[in-house]
């Protein structure tokens, strides 16, 4: 049994991860506003205040973080940055600080998502940030020390989110939160390394 | 023959696109502190200034940027911040200005690398930045109006650079500028769109 942390606990894809996670392991939640423990991944020093808290663990999964959604064309630095700093460096601060936190052998799972590579009108802020999340596994992965790994899973829009974002993805095949569940799963549990799991 | 701004103009790469593209058109060289005009990439205010006193074009390229090297496991927030400002946010500011100043069936070229393929040590923040280029153009090309293109050249090390970068390198095949500028050229001349050309 690990035991895990789980950002982002209570959204859509969180809560599947949980219960997956949640059959073989300690799960701790952890939310923006809900949860065990509470952070802003966009801030380093609550980044850092949480792993203090909760002290070492085996596996820090982060299925948070914001993006942009909005026309290329009327999109100002100012939205982009939104995407940059929330799913991007916030996914990286926690990797950062994670790092110091993980026993021998841990592993690091971040979110990024199908838009790096499927494009969407109004997706770009999105697709740039998912595409760097991608980027930076496969970079931090040759670096890790101590047996330390660290995974990215990509998933398209998910079945339980097409009441919010359907119409952004008209025509594209959707997936089950539990598929998408597995991916994690396959990230903590399993022996990768520097992978992006594309649940698409 | 097309008018073609050349931002970063003065670099290793830049003189290469300047030589190969020169030969048929007019290009103006942009640098930070050289050229025929100067622009800070990462401050959108300077960018807009620029495509102001230039007027209208046919092409911009972007070989500009910096990005943070060094060992994952002392990397804080603020170094990794250095890539998402310069060479990704710089060379979004520009891509999100010339969509403004291009005339019709105009082309925009950034520049990522291999690393976002290909890590390296020290090179997470450099990999992450490039990759999430990538993502940039393969998102804004569908959203670009007026047959307006965008594509991103990723070049691995250049031979010219190896005095320089070559210990961070050790074992990779390099290519010669010349090789590189081609693929500036491709983007430039031809008619993709969303394209990353993959010199490595």
């Amino acid at each position: 049994m690990k035991k895990i942390i789980v950002i982002g606990a209570s959204g859509t894809i969180g809560k599947g991860i949980v219960e997956q996670l949640g059959l073989r392991h300690e799960v701790i939640c952890v939310g923006r506003n809900s949860g065990q423990y509470q952070v802003k991944i966009e801030d380093p020093a609550s980044v850092q205040a949480l792993f203090e808290t909760v002290g070492k663990v085996d596996g820090v999964v982060v299925a948070a973080g914001d993006a942009h959604f909005g026309a290329l064309q009327e999109m100002t630095p100012e939205q982009f940055y939104v995407g940059l700093n929330s799913k991007l460096m916030g996914q990286v601060n926690v990797a950062l600080a994670a790092q110091k936190y993980l026993n021998d052998g841990g592993s690091i799972t971040l979110t990024s998502g199908s838009l790096s590579h499927n494009p969407i009108r109004y997706g770009v802020n999105a697709g740039t940030v998912n595409a760097a999340v991608d980027g930076f596994v496969l970079g931090a992965a040759v670096e890790l020390p101590r047996g330390l790994r660290i995974n990215a899973v990509s998933p398209t829009l998910v079945d339980e989110s097409v009441d919010t974002y359907g119409p952004y993805f008209y025509g594209m095949e959707t997936v089950p939160v539990k598929r998408a569940a597995l991916a994690y799963s396959r990230s903590v549990e399993g022996a990768d390394n520097g992978k992006t799991y594309r649940v698409w």
